[in-house]
């Protein structure tokens, strides 16, 4: 089957630094952090909208891409896990997906709530958030 | 910015053969389709429960990427809307986001219902429903 290539359209800004410190989903406590947005994908900013929430699709960069089974929370006295049944950032395709706050918006900066993305993320994507709301 | 290269896992059987006549979004009808997975991601798979709901990622391979703006629903009476705040496959990396429910498992075949993707279309990740469930 053909490959695609993804053409990131920004970086994630985050105290974030160190992957082994990040919480496992937003929900636990991750910091407020700054999308940065290439001038090119400035049109496609224009109605987001501070007090919504978004989907946000990154590229998990640091991942391990020859992952196909994990141990959730590093348990290894059960059997490994299908990594399509968890949220681990090792698999084929480390896209990552987070549901964020917008909190505010300036130009191509965007800053929002709970992100847990490490600093220098590549950014792949932003979505709306279908009702009802979800995936927190 | 480094591109990045996504190697498709899998692709949609389904009746769905024309994107003028596909359903926006899953809930509009949208048929019951088939996943099918290459062997390769075979181990990836193993934990796939029937009567869960999953998050499918495929990636909109009939996409125009210098999309930027559009008029939701085709309407030329107001103003175009920032691609990033619509579910437009017309974005710059059209990955695709559906919520499924999985009816059935058999091997690397996976059965789901109320797929809005067209037949061939690519697979790139399948991850976890998150508590409150959503996005449909």
């Amino acid at each position: 089957m053909t490959d695609f290539v993804l053409h990131p359209i920004g970086w994630v800004e985050s105290p974030l630094q160190d992957r082994a410190a990040a919480p496992k989903q937003g929900d636990e406590g991750a910091p407020d952090a700054w999308l940065r947005f290439t001038e090119a994908a400035g049109p496609g900013l224009r109605d987001l909208t501070a007090g919504t929430d978004v989907l946000l699709l990154t590229w998990l960069d640091r991942a391990d891409r020859d992952t196909l089974t994990v141990h959730p929370r590093g348990d290894l006295s059960r059997p490994a896990t299908g990594v399509f049944s968890t949220r681990s950032p090792d698999r084929p395709n480390p896209v990552g997906l987070h549901r964020v706050t917008i909190l505010a918006v300036a130009g191509t900066r965007v800053h929002v709530r709970g992100l847990e993305a490490l600093d220098g993320t590549p950014i792949v994507d932003v979505k709306p958030v279908l009702d009802p709301i979800g995936d927190r």
